[in-house]
């Protein structure tokens, strides 16, 4: 889907995920970026932490809901949305249902690993009892050219 | 599968991840408990804080793979296994592939969001680099029964 599709919204809020990502490409981490947004507010932001934490948990999307539920002293987060510059894992898609998340909007499709219609749409098969929206492709280039340019850097 | 069909090790594990969940139930949480073992020894265990820490997250799985993680120095757990008294929903069977964790043995099957054959395998699905093997049903009943117990309790 053309970026132009999307709402200026959701081009504001991918912008605020893609400012995360690269904030994690300084603290030497694959550039991953997500925020969650509720009534057309950031209310949490977060960005990949694999390394310094030395957890597979520690992926964007698990530190801006953990930021959120904390802000919100609840872990349900059904009138909130998520923004992440990659398609979610596995993992990261298991945590959206649990979180009770209402839409999601991704920017880069991940082939080997992304959860939400790249390798499966888990979305479809695991989430019985409510319905999340998936948006994919929001400034896709930017976030991929974030990761691809980042790889690049460690190779030199 | 009936339990006698289990390796002795294996219910004495199983045994150390019902303690946890006996734990969770102690705090006023819902009793599921995981244990993760490496070189015949439990190296970190977990009870399910959802209520305390008030998110989605904090799943029995998270709390023992992550202290594991902490012990190990290392987000790789991949000479490790994981016991818990629960068949993992999707969000944990994300994070076991993420962790590289090689054996999964769960208790009571969860048909309702179970991602270890109930409602899907992920691991067939998802787990595209390796290979998981995983064993369900040691003590099902015995799991299955704290879980029950604990609703009839709190309906009181």
């Amino acid at each position: 889907m053309d970026s132009q599709e999307f709402m200026q919204n959701d081009i504001k809020f991918m912008k605020a995920a893609i400012k995360q990502a690269a904030l994690a490409a300084s603290h030497g981490e694959v550039p991953i970026g997500a925020v969650i947004v509720r009534d057309g507010q950031v209310i949490a932001r977060g960005y990949n932490k694999r390394q310094k934490t030395r957890t597979a948990l520690m992926h964007a999307e698990v530190v801006a809901i953990e930021r959120a539920c904390k802000n919100l002293g609840d872990w349900r987060l059904s009138d909130c949305d998520i923004y992440v510059t990659l398609e979610p894992c596995c993992m990261c898609v298991g945590l959206i249902i649990n979180s009770r998340i209402r839409n999601v909007y991704f920017g880069a499709p991940e082939p080997k690993s992304g959860c939400c219609g790249s390798v499966v749409n888990l979305f479809d098969t695991v989430n019985m009892n409510q319905t999340t929206r998936v948006f994919g492709g929001i400034l896709a280039d930017e976030c991929s050219s974030l990761i691809s340019d980042f790889f690049k850097k460690c190779r030199k």
